[in-house]
């Protein structure tokens, strides 16, 4: 039923991401900073976080993988964040964009919308609402704060072309996340309702395929595994938890913990 | 011995919280802009953290409470609060404020007084010193940091006179906390030491009563049950805990876990 | 094996930081502000975060300590550490200089060093490529990212001869921790290898070096008996922990818990 050459690629890159420790460079949101750092070196990887424009290209070059989040944006963040992703284009380092809140207002579609445009993005993980907010026709999909007011399901058509007129890779999260680069969908069926009552696990996740994009060619392999691996820790750290605070400690252990052998008979891949 | 009315009306907002999930906005401080947006997620509220002049005013549009808070406070902030603020006032949306500090320096106290002056806002949290410092004769309180030097009690007289002259209620905590609305006062004895032992407990009450507000239109109702939902929460949570660490986590757990009619009989409502 | 006398000061230390609990300021970085606050609320102190040009003079002039850290810096940040640095001097109130990611982009490095040319800084705590990058020879010291790409070992030398030119404390962190004044070399042998699977702890072990700075006059001192308290904390933190999520909270709670009797008989310094 599940796809066992994605399971092994998920077993692959997570083995690349311990061995290789690829500097993860992030330009993200205030609230999950330390929680996506945190996540990042549970995983293998080493976080950095650098917003100021002085810096950002420096700091990239050093990077196997850059992380673009707009979840506290501000101005001048965006112009960093384009400086770093032009600098990463120039280098082949991969990129990817959280466009967190996108649809909810219109400085944060605008900007997720600039990103797009000024930047060849490899990899854009979001919520249903939030994808469907950078196409043409619907700017203002309903984003309520930074929740989504649509399932992965309702969106699949827009996001295959839209998948194809970026370019790029979406990585739609829900109950079922959604991976399509327009030609190939994949849809990975881990992860465990408890993650949707802790602030930033979209955020994780995104960072979760960052890293992987550090040491995976494919972004659709990266994005698909990634979130196969982050949803079947989501769903160990249900296990342990007694509720959404000791959840997302357990979750910290659980993708440290995470053994190749649970990760191979786990990820519940379609695609 | 305590209020039983007050005790029934925490249930209902509680309930009420679960089920219509408000969009709580948030114009907060770095330090516990994680945890507080998790506390809310516990409380089963939905939390958004905007802090861009560019995006506040359309973001408040969207919620159901917007909460402001002075703990890492600069210029650019204050002004984003004001917009907000009046936004909110505009469309009926209630405000709370935390005055994080004030009394420790005159911009952390004439921010809170800007605040106050500029928009109509319907509960003032914070610590006895903080209060203090909003009235006009005792600018700087002493607040040590943001710690209080005062206790509750002293603060009585003041505080009722404050909240006629401000036309607000007044949250003050501590370990009795007073809520006055400047002609009815009450007292939540709910609460346990180790609040004091983690940092940003206080914001997160604060949010919790903002949360409160959303689904209740009485301000002085709204803080008063939603303190002892915190504070009783604190107390299930100590019970859990071996530390400040492990008390932290078991603080969501237990606002997430909180049963109705533990609510009812723990409730420490005098009033 | 172990210095017995300087045991019997780390028990001191920590006595007097829980007795006197000093106000420590800090104006660091939004990665690790929720965990350091928690951390000094952990070990006695009292924290607090401000870092707006406009309040920092007259915030500092409140503390027993300040705390300045690089990690997520930006120029107005610069500008306000230095003023609250000199402050701080003014007031002969200790300051200790957390360089995160020096050596890595000129930014950080330079930012570094013109906080040291401006302000007298009593403890500089980083980790050795960060260390090295401080010297006149050795700018680009290859950090990667925040991480050391050498061993403490590696720079004894250059570390005394730093230290003597700076007329400053180094304290050096890795597996083992090497604090040097120019004359004096100390080496504290706690901790644990999880403590690197933790964003912050670098940080972390900084704000504790602050809290006994407030409270002992020797910096030298300070900074080997709060790291030897932090490192044993870490310890006893790893016995408790199921992976790096439960393991951060385990070390708040161990900090919060070390017993004077624990601290005595499991500091292993050497000096």
């Amino acid at each position: 039923m599940f796809d066992q050459e994605m399971a092994k690629k998920a077993v692959e890159n997570l083995r690349s991401v311990r061995k290789r420790r690829p500097l993860v460079h992030n330009i993200t949101n205030y609230v999950v900073m330390n929680y996506t750092a945190n996540a990042l070196l549970a995983c293998g990887a080493s976080p950095v976080m650098a917003h100021a424009a002085e810096e950002v290209e420096e700091m990239v070059s050093l990077a196997g993988a850059l992380v673009l989040n707009i979840g506290t944006l501000s101005p001048p963040w965006i112009e960093a964040m384009l400086k770093a992703g032009k600098q990463a284009n120039a280098l082949h380092i991969p990129v990817i964009l959280d466009p967190v809140g996108a649809g909810a207002t219109r400085l944060r579609t605008n900007s997720a919308r600039r990103l797009i445009e000024g930047i060849s993005i490899q990899v854009i993980r979001g919520n249903a609402s939030e994808i469907l907010s950078l196409t043409e026709d619907r700017p203002w999909s309903g984003t309520k704060g930074v929740d989504s007011v649509h399932t992965v399901d309702q969106v699949v058509e827009t996001a295959n072309a839209l998948a194809r007129e970026l370019r790029t890779t979406l990585a739609i999260t829900g109950a079922v996340d959604l991976i399509t680069n327009g030609e190939r969908v994949c849809r990975v069926m881990n992860g465990h309702e408890m993650m949707s009552m802790v602030t930033g696990t979209g955020c994780t996740a995104t960072v979760i395929i960052g890293a992987f994009l550090a040491v995976c060619q494919n972004p659709l392999e990266a994005a698909t595994t990634g979130l196969s691996y982050f949803g079947l820790a989501g769903e160990k750290a249900a296990d342990k938890a007694y509720g959404p605070g000791s959840f997302q400690i357990a979750l910290l252990d659980a993708l440290y913990g995470m053994k190749e052998e649970e990760l191979l008979t786990g990820a519940k891949i379609q695609g």
